[in-house]
């Protein structure tokens, strides 16, 4: 599976000024990296007069404008957006995503405190895989100051993209990943694999997709 | 399979201006659209200073900003995504998929012509579905007014949209769709489905998503 670690925190304690500076250091270590943002107050990104402005506003449920180097899609879900849905959409081709919020997610977390905001941390302990701070915390969890990318980075290293890459499988019904024991796992990789590999010009398959509709 | 229809033309011949008036028809009806926009030149949605802004220009090769109404997503793909690869990402929940540009695509095609801009029709015949138009062509091809989205509408649905749902499956083997034999077809969606029906909490499924990465 992709690792997905959850970057949560009060407002106004710098998440997204972590954020850029973890992503720049893992960006030099070589890895490709998807951000998913969480915003509860809802935003803009369009500009008013631009084509997918327009497209939008005549009433299309998605536009996506793609070009040589660039894709953006635009989307009014018919209800929000889980961050499970969300994860399955930018997985391609990534080594790690790193969310912005999604506190209540069952992810790894990365909490970013300051003590000007605030004088507890938000998340349970048992969820937390560090702590950025500008205080001590008397607990049993990795420390961290604002400005140290390089060690919450190595953390990030060491605890999710050292195992070398191994067969996947991602399943959702209904848009709701499936956890799958171990053997179901196989079942699934060997069943699907196999099936594909009778078709013609399926030699090397890295990556399967299958979507299926019932009515 | 979610129908997908191109509408291509020369600059300038009023691609989106048609489209803003087809998108309001179909809205109008009941469906739910996708609209997939070429843009050779490249564009810029981003806005300076933006945390979305701010992220991709730290590295991330993907940023999705999601709220309660909307998502956005922003991608800086290794090649220029395909539009099968576009496609995938857009259909779930859509009823139809309209393009504007991707003429060397084998999609059905409406070709938008104003005879200011040129003074003959830019694809094969043999690929169109109907030409919008300001002047008369001798071909056997159905030819609309650039402001008759009404007819437009009334084509698409009868050629595209009047069947039922059915059982529908899209395999893509290394970002590539694979084309289907029926018995293939069948053989996929019985096993993958009578699999999943083995799992827990899998009942009434409608939409099953099976990714699988190989080393």
């Amino acid at each position: 599976m992709i690792p997905v670690v959850s970057f949560v925190g009060r407002s106004n304690t710098g998440k997204t000024t972590l954020l850029e500076k973890v992503i720049k250091e893992l960006k030099q270590r070589g890895y490709r990296i998807a951000v998913i943002k969480h915003d509860i107050h809802g935003f803009d990104v369009d500009q008013p007069g631009k084509d997918s402005w327009r497209i939008t506003r005549a009433g299309s449920d998605v536009v996506v404008v793609s070009s040589a180097d660039k894709m953006a899609m635009i989307k009014k879900p018919e209800a929000e957006m889980t961050l499970e849905q969300l994860v399955g959409m930018v997985k391609d081709g990534v080594d790690i995503i790193l969310t912005e919020g999604y506190k209540r997610s069952d992810k790894p977390k990365i909490e970013v405190f300051r003590s000007e905001v605030s004088d507890r941390i938000l998340s349970q302990e048992s969820e937390l895989i560090a702590l950025v701070t500008d205080k001590h915390f008397d607990i049993d969890i990795p420390q961290f100051g604002a400005d140290d990318a390089n060690g919450i980075v190595n953390l990030i290293e060491e605890r999710f993209l050292s195992q070398p890459a191994g067969e996947e499988i991602y399943l959702s019904v209904n848009g709701k990943e499936m956890g799958l024991k171990s053997f179901i796992r196989d079942a699934f990789i060997k069943t699907v694999s196999g099936m594909v590999s009778t078709l013609h010009g399926t030699e090397n398959a890295r990556e399967i997709r299958l979507t299926i509709h019932l009515p």
